[in-house]
């Protein structure tokens, strides 16, 4: 018998002696990370499954899982001998958990289901009650919360991750934690709040101007934070103190200086209770349902003001110091990847036998050398023909597709460094490319052209704005089904909000001080895939008598190959832009290149 | 003592009898419609202002009038002498209604308020009672609804409009009233529901298929409907019965053929009874407060369905007969359209004197001349120079501006046909323009060209391309401050919804069928203004491994003057596009076209 089974069962025999009727195991952890740590992986300790995205639901007869069709296929072989049936999310047919659990209910029975609330959302959990109560009526069905369900079945489960904590350079940043507290106080004030609990991990970065690595490619430490009228408690001390590094205890003492206290991580459930007439900010979507649940049972409904945390915008608007230094960021990382490009271009043209994850890590490896790298921004794509139609595509480290002296080749990959965190795509001819690479190569190009060539009125959205990029794919009747750009942070997490470029609608404006991805692509399976993206730093142009207005400057400095290029379908305003973009490159960089990579950049950027 | 003067303060002695502080007096009629009747030109009767948006609040010792920045210098001029007071809406210090009234409001009296509910909305009225329960508390005022409040000081008040009533050719609209009915019926069941009340007079008739001239402009009987599981009952009829035409005891019969029974106007709200265990279907944003009240009153909560009437959106997407007679109604509407500016360059080579009041009059008598014409779809703009800077200019009829042989002249204008509604802007060089004039032109038809070829993915809403129409001007920081495009209907109302093309968020996706127009502009005050409008079609493409694909066809023929383009500023595809459409507009129209006016067009449409 398979583990993934033995562990099933192991559940199975706990749900029955406290009379569980279903179980969901959750993909996410106690603060929605985009990567959550292996102590939380717990679908994949369950059974087996890899992927980012799955939740799993265990019933005394049924073992579950549910994800979308990007996992698809991997679902299907890791889940093979495990008993785990795959549920495929959005197609036709396949209820989702909170439909679905419906039928797993006896009438007259009351139906019990059990959750690790730690890493549930608010949201998930209020929709399982609401399809449960219309199917069972609101005594028919209880939802019981466990947190750590897991630890008695995982004997060595992996502690909450504890890494060194680094302050930032509060001068970089352009603002210190104390200035960053009292506009969040201020805030406080306006809605009448004395408190506010804080559980995204980037928000608290940010706030303390903290970084850790406790999560992968992500500079955060897990923990908490309450901000009151005159306290900032960070829960984030974990395992007995004793171990506490050097770092970290410096760290300590500069946020005890700031007035910053530290608390043990398991603590803030036990600090959430109110002084009489304190009324408490939350943020109902960024908060998990263990955490939600306590503050409904501690506090009063009067005390509770629920809507958006103010971070996420104050965040995303860059200071001055940050702008520079992402300028900064953007130019070193330039650097890696012409070096990158041109070490590529050579091993291609020597004929040496390389495949997508040398190619990965000889770029890791060029961003490692630049003093202030901290890692990656997340795990390099690098993608040879038809393994780029996958937009998410994962490198295997062994057996990757070698790389062949034809057709496109894909790179996606960014660096956490302390002046900013970077985020790039290229596509890069290999040799002779199809007619239709071609032309799905210039048309996705000229979407990013017309969308840094953007000027727009102040209160313009990125929905309303995305067609730009998609414009001429549109008119050829291709199209990608990936947003167009996310918010990039400051040695923060290289996917933020809260603006947005892509169809959904989304009223953010777009605002001076935000650097969002500008990233179309096109990918057509079993063929090739092309995305390509520059990273846009909102800027506030003249205005005129018809108003305000905003345009666009691209902080990423790597030449575009115009060897795919179909010049016919590009209009004189974007040759333009991609002459004038691939000289710029070239004269920033080229005094910091070795003399043999700026004579192949100089023959790269020879204008079309 | 002038008029005005005499019946506010009759107004006011009605007030000091019954006990009210305050009188609200709307502009709207009971239907909202765009143009009501003289009788619910209430706002006028009392102020002298004629402008299209005003409300009027009187109390004692204040007569108001709240406008918006369309009508200020108009409303100054008007309500000079009347003693009542503007208050200039979305101006800075400037309280709306809803927030000045609390001014007015004593401490610890109750404070009753007076409208005339038949021409307020639901939505403004829960504003006003939202605004005075925060003031007063919810006991501490009242709002009493008068219908017809103005009758006693009124003696000669118009009655409710009564035009003939025709019935559509149920094939040249492809659907009988009874699919309509059926379809209707099957909504509402699926809404668990068995009566609907419509208020909305396009709505009643695109469902019964027929047309009045009640309104101006909109061919549309005042009335109102209720549709239930097995009756309609329109409430039509006005005056005593005895005074119905030929024609309209013709559609009556029709009607009646149809089991669609008639009632007198007046009758509606009697008729507002539930059956026991039936429940009503009705949209609050169409409906008027007495109405509204009336449902209230006679309906317990639980047999009330409010929602979105169906009807604006199945109306919206145009029937293959409907399309083709639209097709016939633009080809008609072109002929008129190049006859009309043949005469207007001929007038202005011979020197002819010539304003723009006259030059209206001529479009208009062209228009006319189309057998199955049946009045303009809304009053022409004709604006030369400066006036056309007026996105809502009003010729006027005495000492209109004299066309000069320069610069830009802007006709928007439009018919109804039995076949059809039509809109159209042109926009008209009259001889030299400036290069501020060219450019401005140039960007603008720029707008339209680019939104005209634009393809999109199903499911995609207006809000989502409006920026194609935007973008050449955005990129030289200009804009406009109106909607790129309205739907318009089938000898129906030249405005209609629920797709639109605009900055505004609106979810509706454009559909096939749908009609919308195209009309980007541009105004300098005191300088001019360009509009360049067609109407376009949305149309079914073919799909591609990446969806399903809409498009646009154009309807509109009318030549676009190429004169002032200037050609550096476009692309080769709008080049192209503007050559081929007035390429297809000689080609579509000379046959029809007098042998001169042939000639004159074909000069007109030599390729850029």
């Amino acid at each position: 018998m398979n583990r993934y089974i033995q562990r099933i069962e192991a559940l199975r025999t706990m749900m029955a002696s406290n009379g569980w009727d279903a179980v969901i195991v959750g993909a996410s952890d106690p603060h929605s990370s985009e990567y959550p740590a292996t102590r939380w992986q717990q679908v994949e300790f369950l059974s087996g499954f890899t992927g980012e995205s799955g939740d799993l639901v265990i019933t005394p007869d049924h073992a579950g899982l549910w994800t979308d069709s990007r996992y698809f296929i991997q679902a299907a072989t890791q889940l093979q001998g495990t008993g785990v049936e795959l549920h495929k999310l959005r197609t036709s047919g396949t209820p989702d958990i909170p439909r679905w659990l419906p039928t797993r209910v006896v009438p007259g029975e009351r139906f019990i289901l059990a959750i690790d609330g730690l890493c549930q959302s608010v949201a998930s959990v209020n929709e399982l009650k609401a399809e449960l109560a219309k199917a069972c009526g609101e005594d028919g069905y209880m939802i019981v919360d466990v947190p750590d369900m897991l630890n008695p079945l995982w004997p060595f489960r992996p502690e909450v991750p504890s890494t060194p904590v680094k302050t930032v350079d509060q001068e970089s940043v352009g603002r210190t934690r104390t200035e960053k507290i009292e506009w969040l106080r201020s805030f406080l004030n306006g809605k009448n709040c004395q408190s506010m609990l804080i559980s995204a991990l980037d928000e608290i970065a940010w706030l303390l101007n903290v970084r850790a690595s406790d999560i992968e490619y992500n500079p955060y430490s897990i923990s908490y934070l309450i901000v009151t009228t005159d306290q900032v408690q960070w829960f984030v001390r974990k395992g007995d103190g004793f171990d506490v590094d050097s770092d970290t205890l410096d760290s300590f003492e500069e946020l005890a200086s700031d007035s910053v206290d530290i608390y043990p991580y398991g603590d803030v459930c036990r600090m959430l209770m109110p002084d009489s007439g304190e009324r408490l900010y939350v943020d109902p979507a960024t908060v998990n349902w263990t955490i939600w649940s306590q503050i409904q049972e501690n506090y009063e409904d009067s005390q509770v003001e629920t809507g958006k945390s103010p971070i996420p915008l104050e965040k995303s608007v860059k200071s001055p110091q940050e702008i520079s230094a992402m300028r900064e960021a953007y130019f070193e990382d330039g650097i890696a990847m012409e070096n990158f490009l041109y070490w590529l271009d050579s091993q291609m043209n020597e004929g040496k036998t390389l495949n997508e994850w040398e190619a990965s890590e000889k770029l890791t490896a060029f961003r490692a050398a630049i003093p202030g790298y901290m890692g990656n921004s997340f795990e390099n794509i690098s993608a040879y023909g038809a393994n780029a139609a996958l937009p998410h595509y994962s490198t295997p480290g062994k057996g990757s597709a070698v790389l062949e002296p034809r057709g496109l080749y894909l790179v996606d990959s960014g660096g956490q460094y302390l002046f900013g965190t970077t985020d790039i795509t290229r596509t890069v001819p290999l040799g002779e490319c199809t007619e239709l690479e071609k032309e799905d190569y210039t048309l996705v190009l000229k979407g990013m052209i017309q969308l840094a060539m953007a000027v727009f009125p102040e209160g313009t959205a990125g929905c309303q704005i995305d067609v730009l990029a998609r414009n001429a794919l549109w008119k050829a009747r291709r199209n990608y089904g990936h947003g167009t750009g996310h918010g990039i942070g400051f040695w923060l997490g290289v996917h933020e909000g809260p603006q947005q470029i892509r169809q959904n609608f989304n009223s953010q404006p777009m605002l001076p001080g935000m650097i969002t991805s500008d990233e179309p692509g096109l990918y057509r399976e079993g063929m090739h895939g092309v995305r390509h993206e520059n990273v846009i730093l909102c800027r506030r142009l003249e205005d005129s008598e018809f108003g305000s207005w905003l345009g666009f400057e691209t902080l990423t400095l790597t030449h575009i190959d115009t060897a795919p290029v179909v010049k016919e379908l590009m209009t004189a305003e974007e040759i333009n832009w991609l002459n004038s973009y691939n000289d710029m490159v070239y004269r920033r960089l080229s005094p910091r290149l070795d003399p043999h990579v700026t004579a192949w950049l100089k023959a790269k950027t020879i204008p079309l």
